[in-house]
């Protein structure tokens, strides 16, 4: 029996990018592909690459005719929107994935505090799972009706630190954790705007949201801070890079022991042993972005400075793919019952 | 039963794309990937993004054993190699698929003054089929032992043409088709250059082998005469885009008769019935490469300008896919019986 | 004495270069630089990369101060704006250098027609030259006081045929030329628009206004046929390169008789005897739009076909210099009986 | 009187951005430019954006001759040359710019650690100095005979970092300062490798000689720690933007005490007084490469985190010009007794 799956929120780059997974996927069929400002249109107008494949037009936001035709919401809308609308599906027993922030906080003055946006339903944020599947058990995603499914920086940040946090290897007592962070255009979306215009953006390399104040800073610091099991807090800033997809972020750990550069890889291989996504690229001179897109790997570098005892944990994403929408599916198989990487095998493409 | 196939050239760009795509191919398997430079190491050195996905060696030139283990053999090699090799392994009744230039010109004199090649193998260029399954009876190319694919600039520049061609629209006597290609860079291989050196080819788009000297023009010229059943010359002029994949050739061509733009795209359209990867794109402002790319799609538009009664065709592929590896492996699919797209569904990766 | 300029439309790109190529100018000075949706605010903080550099804001349009500051005005306006602004700086005894094609085409109804705006000034069109140095006579352009400086894609084609149409080399007869065109992205202006956006551009090629309709025809079938002395038709398609600027035409012209390369070659040398920015770019085996990127030059690469006796003429230019304020800048020398290339001698920045 | 220039590795790309820079200097005329594995070709054949500009050829390398007709004597060599030629054109009584490694470290020993090159010369070493002219008075500058020109990365990183360290503000104790460095391609020169090749660069952004293994380190640290007056130490991580020019460095700084962010403007603003070529681009929310690019800025942007008292500083360069060719001028102008700006006053070309 076939998944039925819907979007709300279909006209932008992760939600095409869900179009492009989802009906590629073996399990799963498209039911509503919700967008009203593109509503009643050919999705193959707006979106070219798409003729001949998908015939279907952006529907409208019917939350009873949608919540009727599907198993699992996928919710990929600005924040404060997708918190307005989860409880209605909920109450028509949908399972909802989440692809903004609004589920990601786990309390809900947090999130008010660093989106402008009053949450006043700490009730379903309790009810949310953090959909991370190389760090939470299964079990719990799995018995979830509310996936807050990660973001993109998180999701690199977090899967390259965890081995790290939960083996309590690194000082982050007394200084926040350094995190430089490099993503592709894609992850400012499909809006126009200046500093995604093309030349403006092309033959550039910029920093944003810089001195602690970009969104992802609580949602990193709160699950460094669960897998730490003390408060850890984070040096954080993100950059554009010129090309559309793909992100790396270099982390700086300062190891608390003398570990030989064997060991720490171990300790990595060990903890993500299983997990069909983490790649533990060991002994690269380089470590390159190219090598996941087009995929949903996280692939994860690591260097040892002798001088200074400090790590390099170098992690990389496509991000639309396990930063969002990849991410979002591996969450439903996981739903479902399905093997993790069900639909999502697909190889780098190179180059 | 699945089919056995090993890629002789198997490290160059459309060595990689086809390991990619057989790799996710149902009913193909991996037997050797040959390049004898990179033999004995670690495919998964060479191309990083390979990890955990391919755990072969490159393979030596090992001619008895890779026929043995194989029913296709994929011939991705510079022009003059696979010429000596093919007729090894028809004696061992492999079939071949040969990505190089050297069985695509049926008269051997031709080929061997346009690259500076000999070729005495005037049986082997006989026994040859051109592998374009959009334009050649798939039986023809189903019955043959080998296939010479199509380059990628004669496959985008023939599915533009074919239609016209075929029903006799266009002016071809007295003057020469003009063809105006732009090619992404990869179509260079991965061979060290200057013109491909990073700060050269960006920001930069060149103009290269200029004033009719390109060795697709014997080939397109051969492919559109055999479909207008009289001597088509072209005047074709090969460029390069600052981006590594992708593929636009635009024609001008003079119709000799008046219609109307919908009278031609439903000739486009009746010609390419059935065919899965031709699209017209009708009623677009704009012409696109980017929608095709990641996909074995060759799209096509159509401009008829009223003031001169010229139409404009502009076509697009993916150099590697529907230019090169995608090609060779609908050709497979051919050869073995199997639906002409199976493995080749990859929707187009956008943005 | 220096020459005091303002420009209207001064916070767009072709206004911004005017901007910097003024600065430096050594005979120039910047009067008002107008931009009234940015008026009363820095140019540096529009521009960060002009601070410490200009100190000025943008004004707004006050045409009695601006015209009582300044000896010349550029208008870098979208079309038909110009149209209405330059009676009254005339009024004033300002001359006018007008970037957009308000000036440019000689017959009001054929503007009107192309241009979707009234143009009931045939006056002013009659009063107007063609500021394209290279093929008029200085004296022409030094004694007019409205220039009509050409658009980026007019002065490519234009200096890359106008050798051989006045000299009456190449066949125009009964089928059009064939042009085919390919711009950085920067030609499309700062204003917003998807076909822009970066994720959209960036490994992307595209078509655009394909089958007769781009403004740019007019403008290039006049200058054409005056140069040739009777009607010249053209074919004329453009590109957008995923670059932000450079700016590539091919052209194929059927020659009407024989001739050697170095016949033509000549031709092309002593045509362009004395003017300081064509180069012509004898014996390259590739021609490449970097090269002149950053300059005023214009590069012409010629390649004979002998099979067809076809030429291919490829021009280059820097589409915001010399296809737009360098230009503009050049006609400000000979306007003001200063050297051609005075302020303009900007060697090509590589890579 | 003109100073007579030459260049000593004329052929790379910085050797060609100091052609350009000394082609258009008022006060400097190039002797001889040196390239022997060109020498005998013509300049415009291997570069042929200086096609009618620069007409000379590549010169073999006879230091008698070259002696006689420079004054002052550029280096742009792989690291271990300079440092052979420099005693020969010293007793010819030349000035030397050395844009290589071979003269900023200070100690020999040091040097040789980490460049692999024995250095005999300790004297020579002594003589020189580090030609950083924001930081170092001019006045010990232009008495010198041997100029360490810096390198890319140590320009833009000290330059970002020499307020805080002179003024003592902030803590550099227990840990290293963290710096992650992002570089255009041009950085690794003209030389072919695979890690510059187009397909490999584009679409990817890398990081390269992780874990406190790249050579500007040492440089680094010696100029960072006498800033200081004591041992500083740094984690230094070099990454590749997928664009030819351009460099940015984000540098993560605990302050020693607390500070508001006007005062630390301040502090930078009083520091750089009278520095033509540092901008504090105070208040701007993103930090941009592009505004710098074509100019010999260096561009400092300041943030401060109040939740972790951390300052984040972000210099931008032209790794070309103000990270190689440019800044070599700056020291010409010096040791010539010029302003220090003459033939530097290129404003960034945008976009």
């Amino acid at each position: 029996m076939q998944i039925r799956t819907s979007i709300i929120g279909a006209s932008g780059y992760t939600g095409i990018e869900l179009i492009r997974l989802l009906q590629q996927h073996p399990k799963a069929q498209l039911a509503h592909l919700v967008s009203p400002s593109n509503s009643g249109h050919n999705i193959s107008d707006i979106y070219p690459h798409l003729t001949e494949i998908i015939y279907d037009k952006f529907d409208n936001l019917d939350i009873e005719k949608i919540a009727d035709d599907s198993d699992i919401i996928f919710m990929a809308l600005p924040h404060g929107e997708a918190l307005q609308l989860i409880p209605h599906f909920l109450n028509k027993h949908c399972k909802i994935i989440d692809l903004s922030a609004d589920m990601r906080i786990n309390d809900g003055k947090t999130y008010s505090e660093w989106y402008n946006v009053e949450h006043h339903n700490q009730d379903l944020l309790d009810a949310a799972v953090y959909g991370l599947p190389e760090i939470y058990v299964h079990e719990k995603i799995s018995r979830s009706a509310i996936i807050a499914n990660p973001g993109c920086y998180p999701t690199a940040t977090i899967l390259g630190l965890a081995p790290l946090l939960h083996n309590n290897l690194i000082d982050t007592e007394n200084k926040p954790l350094i995190i430089d962070a490099k993503s592709g255009v894609s992850g400012a979306g499909r809006s126009l705007s200046l500093a995604t215009h093309f030349c403006e953006a092309m033959n550039n390399f910029t920093a944003y949201q810089i001195g602690g104040i970009h969104r992802h800073i609580p949602e990193i610091e709160q699950e460094l801070s669960k897998l730490a099991k003390r408060n850890v807090q984070i040096q954080f800033t993100p950059h554009l890079i010129p090309m559309p997809r793909g992100m790396m972020v270099t982390t700086y750990c300062h190891l608390n022991n003398n570990f030989s550069i064997g060991q720490i890889e171990k300790i990595f291989q060990e903890y993500y042993f299983g997990k069909p996504f983490v790649r533990i690229m060991s002994n690269q001179t380089r470590a390159s972005v190219k090598s996941v897109i087009g995929s949903n790997y996280c692939d994860i570098y690591l260097y040892l400075d002798l001088r200074t005892n400090y790590l390099t944990v170098i992690s990389c994403i496509d991000n639309l793919i396990k930063g969002a929408s990849g991410q979002a599916i591996q969450n439903m198989n996981i739903l479902s019952g399905l093997h993790e990487d069900t639909g999502l095998q697909n190889i780098p493409s190179y180059p």
